[in-house]
């Protein structure tokens, strides 16, 4: 008999079945006892009033992966309007002790380190589910978008041979005998490939030996990269990234059935400069503080009923030598964040295209030129104006799901004091 | 004026138009000069007769990026059906040196490694484009035949505590001072995450110190993964792989606009036992030796007209501890390679799925548990029968693509020799 799934039962009234899945919970009351079992999508409730059925249900345990074989019987009552009576059940594999945390209440009771020990069993969690669900439309969103906009994917190299593009916080491993380093982003290979394709995307993970042990940190995360030539400057970037982000919403509205916030045709956009004023920051700060990001989030929906708002023209000296300045002030920059929520979750610009702005621009920040050979080609060889933006998943997702700890939406999080499971 | 693609010319005859690209070719005639403009698109064809624009153009270079606004002329000889004349050229970034290998002929003439120390440039020649197209569209035809058998995208760690799942050929790295290695699969996550979704894939690098230095390994490479739950044996899986493969095939002639071979309803499969004596090997060989895969490629394709064949049943001694054995032989497996014009490009199989008989399979390979325990927590808490498989996405493009060696068609390939660019 082909298994069907929970959501299919409505369709099969007074027909025998065969559904299978995980004991997602046991009621056993007096004259009856339910069975819950827990499939890929959703619950099926499993009627038991014959002894000998109920001797065996109650000897089995949470989390043992069964299949049932019983008919399909209206009742208003149950999920989907169905439930499953005169069972026959039969163990594909069997739990043997007790869970650590039950799964079946509304929230994990666990601590999160617990959770994260736990990791292969706190995420069949409903709400651990869900926001992996999320984050997987989420990338689908980000990948039609682009795709419908002539990008093209790649996949470029996580090891590299230096620590160019910030220098710290970086993983150093052995590389048949040489250094090698963990790529932070495919910051340099993405510029690389519009030379090639003129637009590309890239979902992959980056690394970031990060010593701070925060909600938003994590030592792996998965970057959802852009990057596309024939720019006037950061603002075609911006328009590409508003309009990206909207069909990321509608797909996870689509996919993972989870209400999205409304993406303004046009994004707010505040200079850095009035972004300062606005957060009642002194006006030499070179960057914006978490608190800075908060209250620029709070702003932006108060006066301009949007989630979501660009700060511009962040100052030159806080962002990498590959950005591309604003012609008008060149201290500022043609480099932007995006705000969600008030948290910063995709930095983007206009990086500079000519070979000469390069040597200038690394020759000013002291660096040798030899590391950057590979790079420094494709500026060499011809390269068109050119921008791009990196979206941080996990954030994203968090802030999306209001989660407080990126760790809560990450199958298996990496951090300063985890490395496993 | 809003830039067109060369592709979109033709529908805009006798209009003034803005095109941008690099310079692919000059060729000066005595009376007429003509410049070709590359975009992601494709070619333009520039016709240069004014004697002001002509000195001009005599002075740029190949790959330097320019705008043309010209006039769309029809010319039945010209690529499209048109070309642009009375143009007026803008350089948006000039190449100052002689480039170190031509773009514009059919094939690179450089060494495989001068076009891979100036990948930068030998990308963008139109046969490294169209593998790079290729491994683009077999991925998206990867996730759409998934997505639509319901599999979730997953992202798992690629940095792991132990060098549990093989042992040889990991890279080592410095994890906030401790010992941590790079991922040689997501094997462990994949199998942890059928306990939450029942079915799941991944799409992600994969990391492998490969002492030998072949045309068909790479340290680092792009595998297509996937998991499934409930499924009966290796069968199933075998047939949700060739469903996925016929998806890809049709994907890649649709977005990359390359012919693909036919993948049979019904991909023949022959037991180990049985491949080696139709490669003519002796019959306690424990493995396929690449000379055994290429006969056995011929044989496929002789005997039963497919440019694909099933292995299954490797002997249980060469296959990972997790691997379910057959129950009718144990000494055989349920695991399976998928040969593709004579050359693995899958591996994939049933896996074991119950705690007790994880526990007798590490104790039989005298491994330790503790560094298995966030994995055997998967199996400890009840997982259902799965298997699944990982197709090596750039050795899957050389097969497709007659490509002798995967560097060819990869971006920037990594190799125990090569860390850049």
């Amino acid at each position: 008999m082909q298994r069907i799934l929970s959501t299919q039962l409505a369709a099969h009234p007074h027909e025998t079945v065969l559904v299978a899945g995980w004991i997602h919970r046991r009621r056993l009351l007096k004259s009856v006892a339910f069975l819950i079992v827990r499939d890929a999508a959703g619950l099926s409730q499993v009627v038991v009033t014959e002894p000998s059925v109920r001797a065996r249900l109650e000897q089995l345990t949470d989390e043992s992966v069964v299949e049932v074989v019983a008919t399909v019987t209206p009742n208003e009552q149950a999920p989907h309007g169905v439930e499953l009576t005169g069972p026959k059940i039969r163990v594909l594999s069997a739990v043997a002790e007790p869970l650590p945390f039950e799964l079946h209440r509304p929230a994990l009771a666990a601590s999160l380190p617990t959770q994260l020990d736990h990791a292969a069993l706190a995420l069949r969690h409903p709400v651990r589910r869900r926001a992996l669900r999320i984050a997987a439309a989420a990338t689908a969103g980000f990948r039609a978008g682009l795709t419908e906009q002539r990008f093209v994917e790649i996949q470029t190299p996580k090891i590299v041979a230096s620590a160019t593009e910030s220098g710290a916080n970086v993983f150093r491993l052995d590389y048949f005998g040489r250094p090698g380093y963990l790529a932070q982003s495919p910051q340099f290979y993405k510029q690389l490939m519009v030379g090639v394709f003129e637009r590309v995307y890239e979902v992959g993970p980056v690394f970031r030996a990060e010593p701070s042990d925060t909600g938003r940190h994590l030592a792996q995360y998965t970057s959802l990269d852009a990057e596309m030539g024939f720019v006037g400057d950061h603002r075609d970037v911006m328009a590409m990234l508003t309009r990206t982000l909207s069909v990321m919403m509608a797909t996870i509205t689509e996919q993972a059935h989870f209400a999205t916030p409304n993406v303004p045709a046009e994004i707010p956009a505040v200079h850095f400069a009035e972004a300062l004023r606005i957060a009642g920051a002194p006006g030499d700060e070179p960057d914006l503080a978490p608190a800075h990001e908060r209250a620029l989030g709070e702003w932006a929906l108060r006066e301009q009923g949007s989630e979501f708002v660009y700060v511009t023209g962040y100052p030159m000296r806080k962002r990498p030598f590959y950005t591309h300045p604003d012609p008008a002030d060149p201290a500022y920059s043609n480099g932007f964040d995006l705000l969600f929520r008030g948290m910063e979750i995709v930095t983007g610009g206009q990086r500079l295209h000519r070979y000469e702005d390069y040597l200038a621009a690394l020759t000013k920040a002291g660096e040798p030129l030899e590391p950057y050979r590979g790079y420094l080609d494709g500026f060499r060889f011809g390269m068109p104006p050119h921008g791009g933006w990196a979206i941080g998943l996990e954030r994203f997702v968090a802030r999306l799901t209001a989660t407080a700890n990126v760790r809560e939406v990450t199958a298996f999080p990496r951090d300063l004091n985890r490395i496993a499971p």
